[in-house]
């Protein structure tokens, strides 16, 4: 049972960045009205969700004041211009802190925009602040950060979910219509199912990741949250470098491929079904699959991962353990214990992962599942139930989202419902280079 | 002081493939005469060198007469045809015996041939048997392995290097005029240089490891001994696809860099001035050349190799340690200790040492120093004093080789003369796709 109270909902809730567009180029609101609502719900809500390490209400006044004046002499960026945007706490603003959640970073200044930073810039996106982080973005449930757990705007005694547990709160409260993230096990598309809205990783390599600090290299993925799937594929296309295009329309013949989710991971079974309910009350044609190799993908994904986040932090760890949350500690220290040889077979099992992955994608369009195998633990809880089995809380976390890092397949989480009032996430991994299909789908099913 | 021999040489000491070859098409001499020098040659004199672990007299016989028979029908075949070749015991040759070196594989007969064997064969050459290899070509002394030491034809008491040490003694003592290695760290150039014959370790990628037992797959490269230089050259064309093409011929204005061979390892000073001399003496243009990075190089090159050979042998160690020599178990252990962190680390290392070696190659055409620090140990010598200090004898054998089987680029050893009445090798490392201004000047500068 959680303790905590369910908030109001800030400006943003409910309201699609293509009402918001509309609304903006009829003159009915402005850019600067935009901004002040997001500094309105932040201030009325984050003292009790802690979605944001730093906010910056005069940079943000400053580029909506010039995103209106761009407008007003017919200078429309697209659908972004004057869209109010958070940064996950990892990725580099120009002038900010870039904390990484981190004692270790705590007084870092970032000099230069991240790449994608960049891009959302170009588009006129209008940069609001930077949002909680797990440390280092290596944990799933987002309240293990110098500046404090962030929580979910449902039930603020519950985890956001991580590790952009920040980006996921600050879009379910309603304070930014739009959120940055990243995702190396599932770190957008976790808080995404937790915290009730759409979160979109991108096919690996189809955004840049400069100026983003790593966990995992060659598992690392800049995401999207927002309200919707429609919303994440408008932040997508411009990270992606994208020209907006018409939204693809498919009917329900669409080729949906259901993975039991218990073949990835004990799952709570009303989860699962709740998720899979959601593409039947749609219609969609859904069939069971079964990828072969998931003992390989486990073994390769975690020695990935671990061997790859040791190596960004092995002299920290060595020099100034006490800098560390104790949690993140434990768990780099757990991760230099990797062999050399285990990292040289996980590149073999990762490349047969991928075929496999390739191979189901042959035979259906779309793979299906739950996002998570639970609704939002309680902060601070480190044990969960799993249809009466207690098991440690970071394995139901990511164990149905890390797959599609190791497979570099785009994956989406949107709602499909709730469960003890709770919200749960549909997650669908499609084709790279059919992300369009992907998001006509994860929209009609959503809700 | 080595308690060994000298060996009286046999029929191919300094006969040329090229001599050969004429001899054959004038009718001289035919392709069985070959094969009865190169089996007359092993019955006499590898009872005490021990180059050999099986030899296929009887297919030896076929293969000569099939290649008299086609050139009596005018089928030439090319520079190959006819000709006796050797070939390292961790290469798949059908229907023969591949040991690896390894009481784990002493019954282990390959059913195929590997790629670069089916070139050889394509290109008329008559395969004469399997050479010794250090056990899994995993150790650069060539005195442990199955069945037993690899000796040096120059003095029966010294090691002939490894791990290609069988393949090297057959050339040095003139059982047969080509044979196969291949070279990790040094494998092919380190028992060239001991033994006072050439070997040269292609650009990496050039000739395909399909059927090659593998040591470290990113480190490994199929390579030739023979001779002389040209000789070399020829059996590597073939190896690597390649059309015969008519020898480059340059002038003295090669513009060649000397790597003082300190830099890299403690050297021998008598083995750096002789190797320095024999460009001298050719009056080449050689000037004094600094590589940078190198503790990163030598950092991943041993996190590389250890990741990597631990990843293929992992459960042999655990399984059945008491089948492999006291040696490679000890190295094979030690090597399962490199952390995931280390190899992830070493990549980058390796891509900044390659940058630094290409920088280098864009200032001159070749880079020079001698093959190894040394000149051959005794057998089962475990270490050797270089200047007066004393050290492993491991590093002083692969100290220079193993900085270009990590930049891949292609290098050759040729003679260079003796010191205390032993081989030096003086070698060449050249531009990948370049490889015939290396042949062209190492041929000028060997004797």
């Amino acid at each position: 049972m959680s303790t905590g109270t369910q908030q109001t909902a800030g400006f943003f809730r409910g309201r699609t960045i293509g009402e918001l567009g509309e609304q903006l180029r009829t003159e009915e609101l402005r850019c600067v009205d935009l901004v002040e609502a997001a500094l309105t719900a932040i201030d009325a809500l984050d003292g009790e969700v802690n979605a944001f390490v730093t906010v910056d209400a005069a940079g943000a006044r400053r580029a909506a004041e010039k995103a209106d004046a761009e407008l007003a002499d017919g200078l429309d960026r697209g659908p972004l211009h004057g869209i109010p945007v958070a940064v996950k706490d990892i990725i580099d603003v120009a002038g900010a802190r870039t904390t990484m959640g981190s004692a270790h970073f705590a007084e870092n200044v970032s000099t230069s925009d991240a790449a994608c930073v960049q891009r959302l810039r170009e588009a006129g996106a209008v940069i609001i602040g930077k949002t909680t982080t797990h440390e280092f973005a290596f944990g799933p449930t987002g309240d293990r950060a110098h500046n404090g757990a962030s929580r979910n705007p449902h039930d603020t005694g519950r985890m956001s979910g991580g590790s952009s547990g920040g980006s996921g709160a600050a879009v379910a409260a309603g304070m930014v219509p739009l959120a940055l993230g990243t995702d190396t096990g599932g770190s957008v598309r976790i808080p995404a199912s937790l915290c009730g809205v759409a979160g979109f990783k991108p096919a690996h390599g189809a955004v840049p990741t400069d100026g983003v600090f790593p966990l995992s290299r060659t598992l690392d993925h800049i995401g999207v949250l927002a309200g919707t799937a429609s919303d994440c594929r408008l932040g997508y296309r411009v990270l992606a470098g994208l020209r907006p295009m018409p939204r693809r329309e498919r009917g329900s013949e669409v080729d949906i491929g259901w993975i039991p989710p218990e073949l990835l991971h004990p799952t709570d079974a009303r989860v699962a079904e709740l998720a899979r309910e959601a593409l039947r009350a749609d219609g969609l044609d859904v069939r069971e699959v079964r990828p072969r190799g998931l003992d390989g993908m486990v073994r390769a994904f975690g020695a990935i991962q671990f061997s790859e986040a040791h190596a960004v932090h092995a002299e920290r760890v060595a020099d100034s353990p006490e800098l560390f949350t104790d949690d993140v500690l434990a768990i780099l220290r757990l991760a230099g214990e990797t062999a050399g040889w285990q990292y040289v077979r996980a590149l073999t099992e990762r490349d047969d992962w991928r075929a496999a992955v390739s191979d189901l994608l042959a035979e259906v369009e779309l793979l299906a599942m739950p996002t998570t195998c639970v609704v939002a633990p309680e902060v601070d809880q480190r044990e969960v139930d799993v249809n009466g089995a207690p098991t440690s809380v970071r394995s139901p976390l990511i164990g149905l989202t890390r797959p599609w890092n190791l497979a570099g397949a785009p994956a989406v989480s949107v709602p499909a419902g709730t469960v003890d009032g709770l919200p749960v996430g549909l997650q669908l991994v499609g084709r790279p280079g059919q992300e369009d299909l992907l998001f006509a789908v994860a929209e009609r099913v959503s809700r």
